[in-house]
C-alpha cells in the first residue's frame, strides 16, 4: 500500500490544470468587458466556481464522503484537521493578483492523512507552471525535478515576505519593522509575489532562499510545505519551532542556517488560528 | 520623413530578443555548474557580453559613428545625452534576480533624438514578453496592444517600488516610511519585481497602477518610458514635475490622480544624477 495515494496524486495535478485553465479564460474574457473597479464580484464568483468545479471533480472520483474538505471558500464548520483522509484547498490564492492581472495567480491543492501532508499540488497558472511533490517523491516543476538554493551566506540571499491584507497599524508597523531589519542585515532583496503558494514554490526552485509569513491559512501554504521539503528545505514556525498548519505562522527555507538568521529578526504579533484554537505557546527549536 | 526612426524601432526588438536569448541561455548553462554564492563573475560577464552584442549589432547596422551609446556596463565618460541619436541600453534589468534565478530579468533599450526619447523595447526574457513602444505608435506585448489601467481610486490600486541597492540607514528608513504610509492609505498591495524596466511595462499593461523609486539610472526607465506613456500612461519625477531622464528619479502612473495621492506621501531623498550635473532644484507640477 505504499501507493495508496499515488493515484489521488496524479488526479490533483490534472484538477489544478483544469481549474488554472478556468481561472485564465475567467482573466482573459472578463476583463475585457469589465472596468478594474467592479471586479470584486468577479473574484468571489470565481473563487467559489474554481472551488466548486475542483471539489466536485475529487467528490466524482473518490465518492461523496471519503474524503474531508478545506476550501478557502467552503469552509463553513471552520477547519479542523482530523485522522480523515483530507484535502487542502485554495482555488484562487492571489486573489488581489488575479483582480489586477499581476502575473501571480496560483491553484493549490494538497492532501493529508491522519493529519500528516502526504502531496502537495501548485499551479501558477498565468505562468503555466505546475508544481507538485509527494512525501518521499521529489519535487518537480513542469516533470523537471527543482532543488533549494544553496546558499547559506545571508548576505548573499533574497527574502521573501509580503504585507497580508491586515491594515492594523500596529501589525503593520511590525511587519514593517522585520522587513528593515532583514533587508538590512543585509540581504540582497526583498520580494513578494502576492500569493504564498507561489512564494512557497519560489523558495522550492531556489529562485529565493526565504519566505515567512504571519497571517497566512492553512490553505495558502498546505501545499507549499510539501512541495519545499521535498525540494530539499525545510519548513517551521516564524519562531523556529515545528510548523504547525492551522497557526496561520510559516517560515520556509533553504537551509537551517538562513532560517536561523531570519527568525532573530521577526517581530511576531498575534493571529487567530484557522482552527479556532486558543493561541498555543509555540515552542522554539533553535 | 515620418518614419526616420521605423527601422531602428524594428531592428531594436530583433536585438533585445537576441540579448535576451543569450540570458535566457547563461542562466540555463551557467546555473548547472556554479554554485549560486560563485556568481557573482557570471552576471558581470554576462553584462557586459549582452552590452557588446547590442551595441555590436547597432553599429553594425547603422555605422560605427552615426549614433552614441549610453550603456549601463559601458559608460565611461558619463551619461550625457545630447542631441544625437543615441541608444540608452541596459543589457541585464534586475542583476540580482538573475543572479537567483527569480523570474523577472529584462533587456532594455530606448532611443533617444534631439534628447527627446523616440521609442523602447523592454524584453522580460525569463517570462519571453516582448514589450515595445514607439512615440504616437502605441505600446504592444507580444505584439498585441496595451493599455494603462482605468482604476482613479488609489484605494483599489496596487503600488510598485523597490527597496533598491543602497543600504545607507537614511535612505532605507525613508524607503520603508513612504512604503509604509502608502500601504496604509490603504492600497490593495505593494509589489516590486526587482527590475525596474519590467515594473514600468506592469504599469503599462495596468497589472499595477503605479512604481516609483529614486536612485535607478537613466538605463533602467527610458525605454520604459516610452512604453507607458504610449500605453495612455504618465511619466513625472518624484516630486510631480517633469520626468528628468537623468535625474535618477521617476513615478510612472496610470493616472494623474494616483500619481498625486502617491506624491503626497513620498519621502525624497538626494542621489547624485546620471550626468553629474549638481542636483536641480526640481519643479512641481501640482
Amino acid at each position: 500500500m505504499a501507493d495508496e495515494w499515488q493515484e489521488a496524486y496524479e488526479f490533483a495535478v490534472e484538477v489544478a490544470r483544469k481549474a488554472g485553465m478556468v481561472i485564465k479564460q475567467e482573466i482573459d474574457k472578463e476583463m475585457k468587458v469589465l472596468t478594474k473597479s467592479s471586479t470584486v464580484d468577479l473574484v468571489t464568483k470565481t473563487d467559489e466556481r474554481v472551488e466548486k468545479i475542483i471539489i466536485g471533480s475529487l467528490k466524482t472520483k473518490f465518492g461523496e464522503k471519503a474524503h474531508k474538505f478545506i476550501g478557502e471558500e467552503s469552509t463553513e464548520k471552520g477547519c479542523e484537521l482530523t485522522d480523515a483522509p483530507t484535502w487542502i484547498i485554495d482555488p484562487v490564492d492571489g486573489t488581489t493578483n488575479f483582480v489586477h492581472g499581476f502575473p501571480f495567480v496560483a491553484v493549490s491543492i494538497a492532501f493529508a492523512v491522519k493529519k500528516e501532508l502526504e502531496f502537495g499540488v501548485v499551479y501558477s497558472c498565468l505562468e503555466d507552471k505546475m508544481y507538485r511533490a509527494r512525501n518521499g517523491k521529489g519535487a518537480f516543476c513542469n516533470d523537471e525535478p527543482i532543488s533549494v538554493s544553496d546558499v547559506k551566506d545571508i548576505t548573499k540571499s533574497i527574502i521573501i515576505s509580503e504585507h497580508g491584507t491586515d491594515r492594523t497599524p500596529a501589525k503593520v508597523e511590525k511587519i514593517f519593522s522585520t522587513m528593515q531589519k532583514i533587508l538590512c542585515i543585509p540581504v540582497h532583496g526583498l520580494r513578494g509575489s502576492g500569493t504564498a503558494a507561489t512564494n512557497m514554490c519560489l523558495v522550492a526552485t531556489g529562485a529565493v532562499e526565504a519566505f515567512f509569513e504571519i497571517g497566512i491559512h492553512c490553505w495558502d501554504v498546505a501545499a507549499g510545505a510539501v512541495i519545499v521539503r521535498e525540494a530539499g528545505g525545510i519548513v517551521l514556525d516564524v519562531s523556529g519551532g515545528p510548523f504547525d498548519l492551522m497557526s496561520r505562522r510559516m517560515l520556509s527555507a533553504n537551509h537551517e542556517d538562513i532560517a536561523k538568521r531570519i527568525i532573530k529578526e521577526i517581530e511576531v504579533f498575534e493571529v487567530p488560528r484557522d482552527d479556532g484554537v486558543k493561541h498555543l505557546q509555540q515552542p522554539s527549536s533553535f
